[in-house]
């Protein structure tokens, strides 16, 4: 088993970022547009990637504890998504809070693993973006890395 | 042994690609300004990164295979790092020359290394832009991810 890792750290409230992880209108505005669900645990959402070729793709909710940690398990995807689990780990440190992020249990390192961290960080600058500056990047208005978007 | 993964695809020649990998002034105009050191298996690259926590580090190169595959060992700089390898497959995949990049044999999945792995992003996507705009954005002008810098 082998583990995507990153760290960001965010000029803005643990509450204001856990807000934006534990929200589909949070999540929505850095991650996908198109974010349909329910931030409740035992709940999914759905995230569709218009225009990528990952597609879309469903977690569930497994853990939700408020400016401390989100912990999701991918139940629909990308055939390598599908049971890997996705946690968020906040913590303050100054004036930072600090997201440590963990999409962990891929069972191999493919290339498309590859692929999915540099994404990641997109992603997440998104997000830190987002609660900096009120404007983040979500899909399809993400930054293209590659040749699979 | 857990490794950092990413990939970036880069409109640009696997020749020009090689080349900003495999060169002191390549390196310096994506990565580091403050790049010292010869281009040769066997010889020692030193990068200087002004303003962050992370200080230095020196690369040995291992391998150079041109328009292929670059590898490097770090010999001196954050102790985490030391005897942690580098390596860039490249590869054209239609329009774009594919980066794979692994920083691997990292001991433990330490905190630090959840930063690296979003800063080699950032440089990653710095090395795309200097090659499909001519302007990348090395130390000390590269994004700032979090209080680590």
């Amino acid at each position: 088993m082998v583990d995507i890792l990153h760290r960001v750290g965010i000029k803005s409230s643990l509450d204001e970022v856990y807000k934006a992880l534990s929200t589909r209108d949070g999540l929505a505005a850095w991650w996908t547009n198109n974010t349909q669900g329910e931030s409740k645990v035992g709940g999914v959402f759905r995230f569709s990637a218009g225009g990528s070729d990952v597609g879309g793709f469903d977690m569930k909710v497994l853990e939700l504890h408020p400016a401390k940690r989100v912990l999701w398990q991918v139940v629909d995807g990308p055939a390598e998504w599908i049971g890997t689990k996705i946690s968020w780990e906040l913590k303050q440190d100054g004036e930072y809070s600090i997201v440590l992020f963990k999409h962990q249990d891929w069972k191999e390192p493919v290339e498309f693993m590859h692929h999915c961290s540099t994404k990641w960080a997109i992603f997440l600058m998104s997000l830190k973006s987002l609660l900096e500056t009120g404007k983040g990047a979500p899909n399809p208005n993400d930054i293209k890395i590659d040749n699979w978007n």
